[in-house]
Formats: C-alpha cells, structure tokens, sequence
C-alpha cells in the first residue's frame, strides 16, 4: 500500500491508500486575494497566521503555502510565510510555487519533510525541480501536463504522470513520494471533466499505483451551488481512488463530503471522526461534543501552536 | 446500454447507465409512520395524496406505492393507493409488498408498466413473483437475499443477484427488466458496508450489466447528520455504477449528492438541471428561477396532475 510520508518538526502526517483523506489547506495563497497580497508585501502576515490556525482547527492535516505575487521577492516571503506558520502549527508543508528559487528558498527553512508543489513534466522544470526533491529527501506534486498543454486524453495524460515517475526513479526518488495531480478541469465548460479524473485517478491508483491530490474546487468553476458540486466531486474522486486534495477546510459541505467519503471506505474506524464532529452536543460530554473545528482550539492559550486532530 | 423502461399511462421514465439517477420517491409507505398507517385503515388518502404530489414536485421520476399494515386488507390498500396516486401524477410506479397478493392486487389496477417490487432469491418468491412479472410485462427489483439470509460477502450476493436474472430469463424476462438491489448494510454497525456495496455495483454493472436501486438511508442507520452520509453515499455508488435509489426525495442533501453525480459523470448535459435548481433567484426569470421542487407545481390548479421535471 502506497504511503507517502511527511512531517513537521514533531508530527507525521501519511498520504497513503488506507489513511483517512489527507485535506491539504489551499488559503495561505494571494493568488486571487488582493488584500493578502498586499499585506504580504507590506510585511504584514496577520492573515497568513490566522489563516494557518483556522484551517489546522478546521481538519486540514497539511497547509499548503503559497507567496506568489508579482513583482515581489517571493522566495522571501515563501520563506517568511513557512516558517510563520510552522511556529503557529505543526503540521506538513507543501511548499508551493512555480518558482525554482522560491521552492529552494522554502526548504531552506522547512521543518520536516515537506512536499514541494510541484513539477509538470516539462523538461526543463523536471530536471530543476526533482533535483531538489532527491536533495531534501522530500515528496513532491506532479501535475500531469508539459510542454503541450494539458490534453483532454485521459490516457495522455497518464502518460504524462507516468513519465514523471520514471524519471524521478532515475533522479533516486521512490513513486511514493511522488503524489500526482490529474488536474481537474472545470466542469461547466468540459461536460467529460469528472468521468476524465476519476478514470484517471482510477488507473493511477491500480496501475502506477501512486497518491493523487488535486485542486478540487476547479471542478465547479462557473456553477451555482459550488460547495454542492465540490463535495460530491471529492467523494467521488475519493471513491475512485483519490488520496488527498487542496481545498479550503472552512468550507463544512466540503468537509462534510471528505469525512463522509471516509466513513464510506472505511477510512474512520468505527465512525470516530464522524460521530465526534456531528453527534448533538447535548449528546457529547460538555465541550468535546461540538464541532471538531474546535478540537485543536484553545489548548495553551494563544501562543501554543495548534495540534492536528490525531490520526 | 442497459434501459429499464418503466411508464405510466402517459409518462416513460428510463432506469439506464447512461441516464441521469433515477430517484424512486419512498415517501408512501406506513412502516414507521403510525400516523399514515391509521389514516389509510380509516380510509384517510390525504397524506397519500399529498406525498405523492409532493415527491414528484422535489424531483421523484418513479413513486413506491406499499400499504404494509399489520393486520389490514393489504391488497385493497395498496391498489386503492396506487388509483390515487395516478391520479394525481404521471410517474411510473413502484408496486412495493412482500405479499404477493398485494402485488396481484397492485399490478391489475396499475396504468402503464411498473416496477414490481420485489422479488427476492427464494425459491418461492421467485416461483410466485417471476411469472406475475412475465404476465404484465413489467420490471422486477431483485433483493440478493435467499433462504441462508443476506451474505456478509459481496461474491456470494452477486452470485444470488445472477441467480435471479437467470431464473427470471428462464420465464422469459429480460435482464434489462431486473433492477438488482445489492442490500445496503448499516455503516456504522458494518464498516466495510460501503466498500462491499461499492464492489458489488461495480461487478452488477460490468460483468452482469443490470440496473441497480437501493434503500438508501439504511447506510446512515443510527449515525448523527445521516442526510450528509446518505447524499455522500448516494454520489458514491452512482460513481460505482448505480443507476436508481429508493430515497426521499424532500430531503434537500440528498438530492444535491444525487444532481452532483449527474453533473459528475455528464448525465446531465450542460448541467442543465443543475442551473436551474441552484442559479440564485435573481439571475433566473421570475419564477422559473427557484427549486426544482416547484417545478411542476401550480400548473392548472388543484384538480391538474402533477407532471415530473422534463428528462
């Protein structure tokens, strides 16, 4: 059973076939968030801490961070944004950029074993970014494009992941540190676009045999209702074989859809997790019975650093 | 492509792999509501009535009709319920009783081609059930449950579903006109229950290529937040495969799991249905911008029958 290992300072978190579905939190991002954006560049990183708590407390077993604003020093602030957030929680990394000197930047710092996000299998960005990967011991996204675009053939674009693997085994990095992204397209506008995925993440699963993650909410671009479509997509992905996504955690229907699908694949022994996040309150023992947004919380005081709810 | 085509007197309603989810409106039945069951002994149909205008306004393209009250004239209940509801709506109809002469009784008032449910792997009830099907020319649900109970294990439930369809063939039924059920276990009492349904859809689809329907709610049983485990398990066994549930419809999550599926894996083209019930009220025109549940409401007043949602 694939697994694939990473850790902070003090926590390991598994990516893997028979663990609960790994939510990797996507806010830490100013890509779309001009506010953040421009807070980040004046030095401010409030957002960026309150964001990193929130989404730890929310469920999110690995925070993605991202410092990708033009114009800026974005290895600094990647590096800055990381270390931040790993002295607020103690969760997993994923380092994420386009970027090769930002990713390097970042795990100068990173605690761990972070996985950096990400390499396409373009050939310049495979033998800049895998390099680094084989370096710092760490996993790594694989975006199943190159350098002709994204093709709607799912079995091109298994190839294209396929070949990725390949090559990071001739660089020394095993496949299961390498967690493909499928890459989900928007639903609204290509009809196909979830049959695409989970074929894909189906063959990925049984034949390649590797993690998957994606940027879920790609999916309903355009659409009404799209926590709605999001969370089923992820269930189904979930169903077909998918082992983690980015996504944001304080969203509850996507959650919801995530914890439920774990509950179906028998992820959630014995129906702890859901029962402990959706049981009335009056039927829990005082504070333990609300939400487990709230489970990490509190604990310490304002300057602990929050806890990942336990595996 | 397997079709199961059902009717009433005016309507055709397809269960199909490639057809959008056939949603079997469960509400019409008086197991657990004493409050129904007392109604229709008095000679009360006002509840009946309302829940099959109701069901199809929410979006049911079939209703299940059973009139099970110990110790009632069940075969007049149930033919008296089903004059009712054809009556009021123009859905095919599910003639639901584990008492043969209920389905005799159901099947001789019956308009158009119905669902005979069911029949089930014992000797019996496939030697009393199978040739009422042969007689009307109607589709049978086939329960994968015999005389040693129901398996644990999904091969030996297959088995038992292949049994049926055989023995139906041999009175001349087609394999398309059986829609199998494979059981839905209690999740929380059996947590591989998922994982066996999921396996053995996939299997009922691919290799025995028949329609497949469900109790949908038992997944949940004694579970908190059962309608986000129902609609989850809902988008997930459609994405294995299954093409109908039996469910209720008013319940607003599981109908969202249930379109998101249709959306997922393009059986509703251009989303369309999916636009129309969740674009916000100001984009759409006047009325027509609201749920679908009204859809078919309103039209020609109190004494009109209520018509499904366009396929």
């Amino acid at each position: 059973m694939t697994r694939t290992v990473l850790s902070s300072a003090t926590r390991e978190v598994v990516i893997g076939f028979d663990e609960p579905f790994c939510i990797i939190g996507e806010r830490i991002n100013p890509t779309g968030r001009k506010k953040l954006a421009a807070e980040m560049v004046a030095g401010d990183f409030s957002t960026v801490e309150a964001d990193a708590v929130a989404q730890v407390r929310a469920g999110a077993r690995v925070l993605d961070v991202n410092a990708g604003i033009p114009l800026a020093d974005e290895p600094a602030l990647l590096a800055k944004s990381i270390e931040l957030v790993q002295s607020l929680t103690d969760v997993p990394i994923s380092i994420d950029s386009s970027i090769v000197e930002a990713l390097e930047a970042g795990l100068a710092v990173c605690k761990g074993r972070p996985l950096l996000n990400s390499v396409t299998g373009e050939e310049e960005r495979l033998e800049s970014v895998l390099p680094l990967v084989k370096k710092h011991e760490c996993a790594v996204v694989a975006i199943s494009n190159d350098e002709t675009g994204i093709s709607e053939d799912p079995d091109v674009r298994f190839a294209v992941a396929k070949k990725i693997v390949e090559r990071a085994a001739d660089h020394g990095i095993k496949p299961e540190d390498v967690v493909v992204d499928p890459l989900v397209m928007p639903i609204g506008a290509l009809g196909g676009a979830g049959r695409q995925v989970f074929t894909l993440v189906r063959r990925l699963h049984d034949e390649l045999k590797v993690n998957t993650t994606c940027g879920a909410s790609n999916i309903s671009f355009g659409l009404p209702n799209r926590h709605g479509l999001n969370a089923t997509f992820l269930a189904m992905a979930a169903g077909a074989g998918m082992t983690s996504a980015i996504l944001n955690p304080l969203h509850e229907e996507e959650m919801a859809g995530v914890l439920a699908s774990d509950v179906m694949l028998a992820k959630d022994k014995d129906c702890t997790h859901w029962i402990k996040k959706y049981r009335a309150p009056t039927e829990g023992a005082g504070e333990s019975g609300g939400a487990e947004r709230r489970a990490g919380g509190r604990r310490g005081g304002r300057a602990a650093r929050v806890a990942a709810p336990a595996a």
